[in-house]
């Protein structure tokens, strides 16, 4: 049985990573998709369910399943822990479904360093003015705290170089095209087509 | 400005490699590509143009460019030469054309020593009875050539295993979908991006 791929998709907030993510997945509805559901110890906020959005564990949960290295990734933000938990993913991959993580990039030099094989993409916006007006969002927001986010933003984007392959979200449907061309390519690889095609190379390669 | 790439296409005559490659150029001709002319001593045949169909020297004009390591390959066949000029594929490489060599194993092996870069597609046939027929073609061969074009076949495709993707012309449109993906795929990869976004990642990186 072929195994499924492993992608890393990351981007600042803005880029529309989230939107991508969710057309890809109706996109190609027939091939067995999923995106991780991360591990952390914040509060579920209304409407989030455990198990769906994320898996809600106790900090001490958390901390001996870091001892146990249970996890891809893990990082603390401003108090609370998110992890990339590897049984479930393993297991996905095994089944052969494709497996996608929406993390940042420090959690993609984690896994990076776990498994080789990964294929990162990092998704950016079509230009610094369009991404300061997404992060302006609704204009509710002061200048210091649109200031703070640009920082982010561009703290994430610095690592871009670090990524395999790069989208960039101008019009979100070449984007999705973009998207679904790096997915599909994993697949046309030789050591899966050879697991796939096992059989038909026996028989096209037999002396008889 | 963002280089071409380099592909080379294999595959075992009956595999409908010609047929794609045309489809391909159809279908993707907004994007600049071009099918390489190969350079041969084997006489015209009717309707056969030079530059067009092939670059027809003497052998003696042959010899003295392999000596001069004028070929990123090249072969003889029943006393002709066959080979692949590279200054001009490096001249539409440079000029952002993507190129497309139709060659042999062997020629792959050549390349691949001389451009390691070089993005290589195996294309199979669907099954050795599906091969069988179509090198049967109009059935007016005697079973000795038959057999003899599927020994050739069988030994194109042993080597299956030295190409970095394999797609399986089962159905003719889901195999040029998949070929349209590996040559889109190339063009996401960073390396490429970083040349193309270069003016957007110096703005969105900018510290003002």
């Amino acid at each position: 049985m072929v195994k499924g791929n492993l992608f890393i998709l990351s981007a600042p907030s803005g880029a529309g990573k989230s939107s991508l993510i969710s057309a890809l997945l109706k996109h190609e509805s027939s091939r067995p998709m999923q995106v991780s559901v991360s591990t952390t110890t914040r509060n579920p906020r209304p409407g989030e369910e455990n198990g769906v959005h994320y898996h809600f564990v106790e900090k001490k949960t958390f901390e001996q399943q870091i001892a146990e290295n249970v996890f891809y990734e893990y990082a603390e933000v401003f108090g609370n822990y998110y992890g990339t938990s590897s049984a479930a993913i393993d297991e996905q991959l095994s089944q052969g479904i494709d497996v996608f993580l929406d993390i940042d990039w420090q959690g993609a030099q984690q896994v990076r360093m776990k498994k080789p094989d990964v294929t990162t993409i990092f998704i950016a916006p079509p230009s610094r003015k369009e991404l300061e007006n997404r992060l302006r969002g609704r204009g509710q927001d002061s200048d210091e705290v649109i200031a703070d986010r640009m920082a982010q933003a561009q703290s994430e984007c610095s690592h871009y170089q670090e990524f395999d392959y790069i989208i960039v979200n101008d019009d979100f449907d070449t984007a999705l095209t973009d998207l679904v061309t790096i997915v599909n390519n994993q697949r046309l690889k030789r050591s899966q087509q050879t697991t796939v095609y096992q059989d038909l190379f026996n028989d096209l390669l037999a002396n008889d």
